[in-house]
């Protein structure tokens, strides 16, 4: 089959794998249908997080189950499914607290598993997925195409946006700022927006991405950044800060701004893989400012975002503005690195 | 009339000072019937923290309402009353959502306040309580004597204990670290236990300190530390790790001990004032382990935890095992700073 293998920063092409099987009784394989590049893959892309050798890469896809291993029990051949960005087991004592994560048996796609079998990418024809039963969720009929792309989201950025929002405590009323305007901090104003934030504060200075902010319930926008972006933020709520605040980028900048903008008691959600962070523990002493979140288990959340995207109560799909074949893929990276597009799906 | 001040790091002395007198309509005079020692008194006690000049020190009591200013509505003369560690006005937008030890007219006890006042400290005979209707909490009744040290603690340590359970998301039925054996760390463990924690573990190699975790609801004791300790709190949680963390010291140890027990998706509620903690950002992202807490907005508790106390639900009093007259002060201040005393209370 045909997958992704970044080779070197800037470097990313389609070849010829081996066919995966399955291969494990728990073991499903999934024809992929759509997938998507997301921003962390952006990190080796660009050289920030090193590249020692030619990999597989990519960790969010939906596809059709072809074939099952004796003792899945949830799934059959036919089935749509959506593979969060790690499988899980969701039996282990994390998993059964919604952290899935962190599942004692989990792990990443692309790399080899507990017993040096090798578990594809999400960018690719076909992917053996581990642990079928705990990793995929099906949808009761195959959906509509206009609704793939929301689907997809859940893979990873509706569901990250949407664990930074839980993370940070979102409720129904409140003033929630999102730092951040990408993918995720998008969904994130998407995910505040479902649990019925009154105002919802998207810094943003993208056009683009401003709109779909605004799309999403973005009631307003902030363009500046660092000290003069905070400031304008603590002038919008008279100088009190927000109840909620989701920090969807992963730089010490931004958290800086996160815990700048927040109200006393107020915690940060954070999702943004952190390079450079540095946490003020002082400050966020003095003023009870929480910071909660981390690699998020988007498996927990799949069922009820998936529910909410097929009563189209949500339209995250709206991410997407670009899209490409699998033969040319290294297009969508460049148009994500380059800033010429949110997200780019990629159709096997 | 006669206070406490501190002179240099290790002299408390007590000298006569002005008698304070209701100086604005808002003010009340409380006569203090009985103050106590802090574990952050100790800070500049032992020169931790730098003591420039001579200063009013003591942050806890409670007493009896001598006098009001014409705008006090909820105090009469005769009252006896319990004061936060902090004054508030329990109006302003951080006193309406709890936080009133982020009052945007709040202060501190023994400094002056935001018009040049003196507002004395609570090792005195007698203290002008500025903000009174905000800040002091009143009994219906004057309570028996023996409910007096109780009452006490909700001054700074039980409200303290209780905030590190709020912050740490202590639910019914949770396994619970406390991490610390000081006054804070055991009405922490007191606080978990009236919240419905399952199980309690307390750090504690105090013998003393561990019959007091035992008496307020420790149900495993912990006496090792650091990696020892870390390894032996796992070992009690099947590798899991605890569903809450109370961190009641404040050194980068005691929090580098409470992120590592807990588990993936767990919260760090942290009350000591952090002295060289560095946070580590990269395991707190990849388990999901949140950290929250700070100065405790102890005024947001009182009534709960007033009646709870009135009610004998709670006897947080036990964490007094000292007392003196206010002429003799220091013996309090050297008693705790030697660990002879986990609490000293002082009456004047």
């Amino acid at each position: 089959m045909k997958a992704t293998i970044l080779h070197a920063p800037g470097d990313i092409r389609v070849e010829e794998v081996p066919d995966p099987q399955v291969q494990k009784p728990t073991d499903a394989l999934v024809r992929v249908t759509a997938a998507c590049v997301c921003g962390s893959d952006l990190w080796p892309y660009r050289g920030i997080n090193e590249v020692r050798r030619p990999r597989r890469i990519g960790h969010e896809f939906v596809g059709i189950v072809e074939e099952v291993g004796a003792e899945v029990r949830s799934l059959r051949p036919g089935d749509f499914v959506i593979a969060p960005f790690l499988y899980s087991d969701n039996t282990c004592p994390h998993c059964q607290v919604g952290m899935q994560s962190a599942c004692a048996n989990g792990g990443g796609w692309g790399h080899k598993d507990a017993d040096g079998l090798m578990v594809d990418a999400g960018q690719g024809e076909y992917v053996r997925v581990p642990l079928a039963d705990g990793t995929l969720v099906a949808t009761r009929e195959v959906p509509d195409d206009d609704l793939v792309p929301s689907l997809l989201t859940l893979s990873d950025v509706m569901g990250t946006g949407w664990h930074a929002a839980v993370s940070a405590g979102v409720r129904e009323g409140d003033t929630v700022v999102v730092v951040g305007d990408g993918a995720v901090g998008l969904c994130g104003v998407l995910a505040a927006s479902r649990m019925g934030a009154e105002r919802i504060i998207a810094m943003s200075r993208h056009q683009q991405r401003q709109l779909i902010a605004r799309d999403f319930g973005a009631t307003d926008l902030v363009a500046t950044r660092g000290e003069e972006g905070e400031a304008e933020v603590l002038e919008l709520t008279a100088g009190v800060g927000a109840d909620a605040v989701l920090e969807c980028v992963g730089t010490g900048e931004a958290m800086a701004t996160a815990i700048a903008v927040a109200r006393p008691g107020a915690t940060v959600g954070y999702v943004g893989v952190p390079h450079g962070v540095e946490l003020p523990i002082g400050d966020m002493f003095g003023r009870n400012v929480a910071v909660a979140g981390g690699v998020a288990p988007v498996r927990q959340y799949l069922p009820q975002l998936r529910d909410d995207v097929l009563a189209e109560v949500v339209i995250p799909g709206v991410v997407f503005d670009h899209e490409v074949p699998l033969e040319r893929a290294a297009e969508a990276y460049a148009a994500m690195d380059e800033r010429r597009a949110v997200k780019s799906l990629i159709r096997p």
